[in-house]
């Protein structure tokens, strides 16, 4: 192994004074939180005072990469975005693919800590190590796509790469996310932290290498798991594809929500589907240094819509503008992908919101004077699309349900609370937990509120092997948690969960990637470790938010209302035997605070004190 | 000086099992802090989890004392409350005189902390260093005068003393306080932290004597202050009259807040004033160890409520239910300021959410059909009363109003935010800080929100000698900083603040009491440093809660409109002034946060790194 150090440089960026300078991450750090994800949560949890308001200067945005993005190692290439949620309230941390986070580094920067708030619409320009602060007035207002034309033109780097809002994230909707190309970091209005700060986009290029300090053994393994990929069925499978095969797979299971959650299997998913995306699908789409490119670049084939191309959809998109919102214009569907890119609006919620608002209307708490006379009916695909505009330029209803779900069904009344399918403020995604009971412990303690990219157990929503039973209850503790930790890993290193889900590579792939890497040895015992200490680290950001045991919760449908047909029948979420077996797993205590042996072995004995009760 | 250590020991109680166990004061912990209000901020930041909510089982309710409580030493009296306010959210510290403080420590404990909730209604009765839980569903519902009696009927002990909840306090009014004798921890509603751990009281009694480590030089110092304050003319007056001596003096001044602060004079001052109220005295009332004796057991002599006595009104008191509501009839203020000792209201909150729903019903915000037929005009004492029953009861508008002004006003609406005077939820007592600026200081920063109390500058508002000229800005935070600190001292000690603001003692007093109780020197230097130390950790908890400079604010009518005539006609409060020179005094920085510096002055480095940023 080399003697060398590695090093690991930030650029802290001061918006409203316009100085930036470059800090040094201690490599013990970079051990213990590895990057992106866990770097992000131990920078936040240390420089945050308790109570920082999203939309307060004070609220740090950070973009992250880590040791192995922009390596060349295949899958290594999500930077990730940490924040305190606008709409949550909780941490963030929203990761995208594409090509920003090789780019980052490529610009002699491993990531980015804002601070402030610009005084004027502005955007950072980052190359060969240095910053550059550009007004922006002339940019503000435009949609993502142009927004990016328009710097890669000012910029006269073709390289470049540039992560921006749309009008969405400038007029502080809630779920509006950042988009670098057509890729998203979509969850929890990051996008609205963003547009707070006038920041408009950050664009990033250079031919700074990053290190790799043994390069025999990278090489080694590198191809080692190329190789290796090549022969994988599975993600062949999945390549082909992308994530809307899980479709009809996750249909037949009987847990795909459908109209708000009322129901869990879908009659339109023979319209909607990813054979009939394939039909439309103009070509393969890869993020940097991928071997297997799983996304579509989709025309739409027929009616309104004709023409319309859009990156996507993905799985989840499919399903909030489709069974969601009772679509089966999968055209529509596309259209609507389209536009929330464009806007700079998160598709999961907006489609949710959306759907939410649907059953509102049919029930009456929402009126057609609410709606000014839109028909805001389940399956009326133009009604949804006019929706998603009105809501990123906040007009009429739209902004009402630009604050999300849980805030407008707050102030609609007590029945629509019952009705907003939300954890902890976060929009809940394609799975309905009646029919997959981990994913009911997911949603309810995932660190960003309801969602179930932060440990999807692969073996119960689409029967990868070994496959478990969905509707049991018995185990879901420990599987979600080894998912969690496994995820909390993959995010901070950059690495795409798709891979590992499907045969492509391992814990073992990534712990001789990062040691060849870093020039030092690390063990694949050591990143479960970094992977459960990150757990708990945004388990204690949480905590000193005031998150409890009782935010650990599901909507009451899924509580207390019996899944009406299909595979999951009669089935509700059994949530407290589900969280009290996940606490124990976790060694959390019966009110899910870590213990404070927990936190020793993780060694978060210091961070413990900062939140947890003084011994005395 | 005596080889002795000095022990102080408190009871910490688990109302949901049913257990108690005695723990020891650390004599460092005690002299950095010193009791009552110091301690408590120390035990509450320490061991609560920040976001802990107060209705939570989890929020602890401490009843403190101090080393001179109980010593026999003038004015050593008050018992303090300390938790976290439902009303504000803040670290709340409230504390009452009477006998309650002397008759905790001589019940063996000198101190109280309460966690959990019991399953059923219940009571604690400490004595002779016994704590037995008593069952407590025959007094739940009851009035604070008749708790009280059957309390002491069940323990058969004629010294006993009882704390005790009314029924607003098991209604969770927000503003529901905590009663011994006719003394009341009146504000920021710990008596709904109480009712909600279904405790309805605490009863102490005992034979145990306090420690005094040098009984000598204690009796020196005693007798010194005593001797001096029979000559103190002006404690003699203010024993005489009681705090409504001040109503005609702030009247005189322009700054007596009138029909919910839209003027400072108050036409109705000849029938409301405390001539007017010594016609009613039957006699003068003590607290424990007072040779002053300000309380007045008052009748009232005419008109429908001619009869009902109660002990005060105290001079707030007087102005809620008077000058707020423009109301001129002074049998009507002791009506209600018997009605809210008996029914478990804090005063002040109570008359001033009442004034503001004057104001509201007045512009139409509040309509008749929301009153259930009450003409609530200003004047209109009557409706004035039934809104105090109605609040207490939660019934119709009252169970709105019973979640305070603020709260109230957000769901009234934009309008009614700008008519709500409050201060981080507290409402505003007595004084209109246009006309008082430092007062406008100390109710922008005070911990429990909007309150006169923790730094009332008797030198700006009573022309207490030397005077300073009320409508300067300049100087006002230093002179803000010195009071605050002395009254931490004073809380801390459970010293009442009266004798020290009318030449009765001073801190060398303080100072030399304590080091004779201790055995061991405490210098007036100290006690200045503890006092800032206090104020400082409430800062800190409060900080760690959210509270930020933009809650250190005033409502928008002291901000905006001038005062319409009297003294102090034209003036607004200048606040960014003033909060700047009060940061820079502190030793805070611009946005109100306390500089790493100061907190190593203070000792308070291990809780400033629990709160503030890590430096990296």
């Amino acid at each position: 192994m080399a003697e060398e150090s590695y090093t690991f440089s930030l650029v802290r960026v001061d918006l409203a004074r316009g100085v930036s300078r470059r800090e040094e991450i201690d490599s013990g750090l970079l051990l213990k939180f590895l990057g992106g994800r866990g770097l992000g949560a131990k920078i936040l949890f240390d420089e945050q005072i308790p109570g920082t308001e999203p939309f307060s200067p004070d609220n740090r945005l950070l973009f992250l990469t880590s040791p192995l993005i922009g390596s060349g190692a295949p899958w290594c290439v999500k930077y990730t975005v940490s924040t305190r949620s606008p709409l949550t309230g909780t941490i963030l941390m929203s990761l995208a693919g594409g090509f920003f986070g090789a780019a980052l580094r490529a610009s002699g920067f491993d990531g980015l800590i804002i601070e402030g708030q610009a005084a004027e619409p502005c955007y950072l320009w980052l190359h060969d190590g240095q910053v550059e602060f550009r007004e922006a007035r002339h940019l503000w207002g435009l949609e993502t796509q142009r927004v990016q034309e328009v710097i890669l033109g000012e910029t006269g780097d073709k390289r470049a790469r540039v992560a921006c809002i749309g009008p969405a994230g400038e007029k502080g909707v809630r779920f509006s996310c950042i988009v670098s190309g057509t890729r998203a970091a979509g969850r929890g209005g990051a996008g609205a932290v963003m547009g707070s700060k006038n920041l408009k986009a950050v664009a990033a290029s250079g031919r700074a290498r990053v290190p790799i300090l043994d390069p025999q053994g990278f090489r080694r393994i590198n191809e080692a798991i190329r190789t290796r990929a090549r022969n994988a069925e599975r993600l062949r499978l999945f390549g082909r594809y992308g994530t809307p095969k899980n479709l009809v797979i996750v249909n037949e299971r009987g847990l795909f929500p459908t109209r708000n959650f009322r129901e869990g299997v879908f009659e339109g998913i023979d319209k909607v589907n990813a054979m009939e995306q394939q039909r439309r699908v103009l070509r393969k789409v890869t993020c940097h240094a991928c071997p297997v490119s799983c996304g579509n670049m989709t025309r739409a084939a027929e009616g309104p819509y004709r023409g319309i191309v859009t990156e996507g959809p993905e799985y989840e998109t499919f399903w909030a503008f489709g069974a969601q919102c009772g679509n089966q214009d999968i055209d529509a569907i596309i259209a609507a992908d389209r536009l929330c890119d464009e806007l700079g609006l998160d598709t999961i919620s907006t489609g949710n919101v959306i759907g939410f608002a649907m059953e509102c209307a049919e029930k009456g708490l929402i009126t057609s004077r609410d709606l000014e006379g839109l028909d805001l009916s389940f399956g009326n695909h133009s009604a949804m699309l006019e929706m998603v505009r009105r809501i990123a330029r906040r007009e009429g209803i739209g902004d009402f349900l630009a604050e999300g779900t849980l805030r407008a069904a707050q102030k609609i009344g007590k029945e629509a609370l019952g009705l907003a399918m939300q954890v902890k403020g976060l929009e809940l995604p394609a799975y309905d937990p009646r029919g997959a009971k981990a994913m009911g412990i997911e949603f309810a303690t995932s660190p960003r509120g309801g969602c179930h990219e932060r440990g999807l157990v692969s073996r119960e929503t689409f029967g990868a092997p070994p496959p478990i039973d969905p509707l049991a209850v018995e185990g879901k503790g420990g599987a979600a948690k080894e998912v969690q930790d496994e995820t909390a890993v993959l995010d901070s290193l950059g690495i795409c969960v798709f891979p590992p889900h499907n045969d492509g590579m391992d814990m073992a792939d990534a712990a001789a990637l990062l040691s060849a890497v870093l020039g030092q040895q690390v063990s694949e015992e050591d990143l479960w470790l970094a992977g459960e200490r990150v757990w708990n680290l945004e388990r204690l950001f949480n905590l000193r938010e005031g998150f409890r045991r009782e935010h650990d919760t599901l909507p009451p449908r899924l509580l207390k209302e019996p899944m009406p047909a299909g595979p999951a029948a009669g089935n509700v979420v059994e949530l407290n035997l589900l969280l009290a077996d996940y606490y124990t797993v976790r060694g959390w205590d019966e009110r899910g605070v870590p213990t404070l042996e927990k936190l020793a072995q993780l060694g978060l004995s210091e961070e413990g004190s900062r939140v947890l009760p003084c011994p005395r």
